[in-house]
């Protein structure tokens, strides 16, 4: 791979070397700089543009615009057993969940299932870095976070709940894990906001206008609102998402993270659970046994040619640490110029 | 409501009393009868008439087929402290559900957070009695149980998940509690079976044909296999279903429940979970001003015209105390004849 007119190539060190840069330009504190730079690297090294290098675009937007603590002091707040509550103190979630994880991992393993709470976080980024460092103790893991209201519920005509994403990995003994991740709304934003750039319409079924009605316009669209995915079972899941990572753990909603935001279009800010499972701690010695027997169930999926869901992620994972990556000669230059 | 030649009119005792006689006809031991039977008077109570009396023709053949053991004893089985685990012992789940809830309940409330695991049990019902039995003790619940092998992997060709029901149940004070309760297939099998019986087409979306290619005919769709909601996004929360109500608590896969039915159409067979949180677990005596500011968002969906997911469901239990069900001539002749 070569640089071209429109690309650059970068390796994954390039990638770290200028998440540091931009980070500190923009005045993010020293104990938050690494793990968000990690989260940026992580992006690329999976191929995921969108949660790559293009993502400090929104770091520094909402640095800029004092919607996030830089020198955020995460801290543990006391809870019931099973619970670990991080109080991330206005900063970028990384910190907070590094705090948390290795209490969230040890009261897993003590009581067979356990919860991690962040509150007060800034969440930018997708959610399979925190599903992945729980899978990697050998537990299941779910999470979920909201983020700002620009979907509708299933029925309705106004934004009510964030693109809601909720994430599960499972631990496989020498494999990746299964891991997925999406929004519960039919797209990200961010698609329509490409086909608005190319003048395209949009399929039926990702927007509703601000009446409340179906549009293929992408202006219209984003003037209105999005749909969930599915119908009305995505609306439920999208309303259990703002429930159990907002008013369950004494959070915000997706509508009160955007009230919060007051137009800085900062990233979302509120709260964000992690569920840790411990097989052994309901199987006990058998675990190991009915976590390889789960592998029938993936030869059963990749068997008759479907996908598991991150497939795509762990292939690039494999290939860009020698191959490096190409990212946006003008996003490149955009970063550049002003780190 | 009148008697005609289609529909027969009964109060809820009336149902309650055709439940006991047919599943006492049928021999199912006095310990699971009057559980059984109210799973099918909340069915009728609450306007669902798939899981009200039609539901005792497949409890008629899952006994005849012997491939539930009617005199089932459950056991609680040793697991960690937030950990609740129920040997079914091969019997309908709602003895299993019952002998564990209290124990749930209590786990919850002492850790914050715990899981209900139920082993070896057969399920022919929804999954809200479970949840609004968790609500009910103001905690947060979840559920999830796989069923038979009919529906594909999205991208696949072949049946390997279950329907998976994934239920939700969320507290409010002095209200119905917030329910919501769907398969992750695109619809309910009995459905196709209607259409089939009707000779309609189906709508694309619902099946593919056994060699995997989309389908409009219901013989073909029946021949080949259901598809999950939402494309690849149902697709994933099926195969969390079939991991964490299967192998993570030991259990069958919805392909393995299917081959140890062998033919016999009885109701599936396999585990089950319920994860139950305690809202003052996370939050300590803030948990009821969170729990009530979480009002908001259900005013945020029905404010603007949306409904939510239980509404007819909780709105039939108001009215048939008193008004009585009507069901299909032909059903309760087909049960009393036999009862």
């Amino acid at each position: 791979m070569a640089d071209d007119k429109t690309m650059i190539h970068l390796s994954l060190d390039d990638v770290r070397d200028l998440a540091y840069r931009v980070l500190r330009r923009h005045g993010l504190g020293e104990a938050h700089v690494p793990l968000v730079a990690e989260t940026i690297v992580a992006g690329e090294r999976d191929g995921c543009a969108a949660h790559g290098v293009y993502r400090l675009t929104n770091c520094i937007r909402t640095l800029e615009t004092g919607k996030v603590n830089p020198h955020a002091v995460p801290r543990i707040v006391p809870a019931a057993g099973a619970v670990v509550r991080v109080d991330a103190d206005g900063g970028f979630a990384q910190a907070a969940f590094d705090q948390g994880l290795p209490l969230l991992v040890e009261k897993a393993q003590a009581h067979g299932i356990a919860i991690l709470a962040i509150n007060h976080c800034v969440h930018f980024a997708a959610l399979w870095p925190e599903i992945e460092a729980v899978t990697a103790h050998g537990l299941v893991a779910l999470a979920c976070t909201p983020s700002h209201a620009w979907v509708a519920p299933a029925g309705g005509t106004a934004p009510l709940f964030g693109t809601n994403p909720i994430a599960f990995g499972w631990p496989r003994p020498d494999r990746d894990p299964y891991v997925f991740d999406f929004a519960t709304s039919a797209v990200a934003r961010g698609e329509i906001e490409l086909h608005r750039r190319a003048g395209k319409p949009i399929p039926e079924g990702w927007t509703i206008d601000a009446q409340g009605n179906p549009t293929t316009d992408p202006e219209a669209g984003l003037a209105g609102a999005l749909l969930t995915f599915g119908g009305h079972k995505g609306s439920a899941l999208s309303t259990m998402v703002e429930l159990l990572a907002g008013p369950l753990i004494g959070d915000m909603t997706s509508a009160e993270s955007l009230a919060h935001d007051d137009g800085a279009l900062a990233s979302p800010y509120g709260g964000e659970i992690v569920i840790a499972i411990d097989p052994a701690g309901i199987l006990g010695e058998a675990a190991a046994a009915h976590i390889a027997r789960a592998e029938a169930l993936f030869e059963g999926i990749t068997g008759q040619g479907a996908r598991l869901p991150s497939e795509r992620r762990f292939a690039a994972r494999r290939r860009t640490p020698a191959e490096g990556v190409t990212i946006a000669r003008e996003l490149y230059e955009e970063l550049t110029r002003t780190a």
